[in-house]
């Protein structure tokens, strides 16, 4: 969508982070999310990006958005949670460096890498080998179908 | 609620987990949530605690408590947003040490202790002096009423 004025009023255009495009691999368009996987394989870990310009926090949105996330959210939790067989999903928003509004969803497991702390932050990422990157997109795009 | 038989099956009974007992001060029950406050003074930092026995996942509970969760979350962090006036809501279920199902939302600000990295599992709980606890639980309580 590009930008354009409505009655007056300019509409900003909504353009993915380039932190997040560097870091992360193209997923799936969902209704109101692009959905991302962190190219990471330390843990399965998605990232829903809302499609509003502009938007750095869930209480900021509206209403109608607010129940598109968390709906997106829930969806894409248990899909990784059945796709990975992980023991407890995290979520969070967090935002101190990309501020652009994005919901992570990671699968941990007892004795990953840095348990039982957070993932944020934590060391260095580690890009999938091209076979299992694609196996995993393939099992989750499976089930968003 | 203790807890009981219905139709033949064992409702449990929800109890507040112990180590949030031990590291908060209790705000007020809400619709849904037990809300409390994260005795650590190092960041602004409200827990909301879905009063449903045995859950840790929020993709495992039922649509109508989900809405519900995401409405007090997203109350509590714009007053948590207006009363500390901080810069960034962080906010996220983790639930790798304390498995019962509960919401994380931490106002954060350039600078703060491990800033920008997450606030879970970092230092020491720095707890309030009286007066400082009194005046925000009382700033907190009045716009929820």
């Amino acid at each position: 969508m590009k930008p354009y004025e409505f009655a007056g009023v300019f509409v900003p255009e909504f353009i993915l982070d380039r932190r997040l495009q560097a870091d992360c691999l193209y997923l799936q368009k969902m209704e109101l999310c692009d959905l991302l996987l962190m190219n990471d394989d330390r843990w399965p870990w998605l990232i829903l990006v809302p499609r509003i310009a502009d938007a750095t926090e869930i209480h900021q949105v509206n209403n109608q958005n607010q129940i598109l996330l968390l709906q997106e959210t829930v969806l894409v939790s248990s899909i990784l949670a059945e796709v990975s067989g992980c023991e407890k999903i995290n979520t969070g928003a967090l935002g101190n460096i990309v501020r652009q509004l994005h919901v992570h969803v990671v699968g941990r497991n007892s004795g990953d890498a840095n348990w039982p702390g957070p993932v944020w932050g934590y060391g260095e990422r580690q890009p999938y080998e091209p076979k299992r990157q694609e196996r995993l997109m393939n099992d989750i795009r499976k089930r968003l179908a």
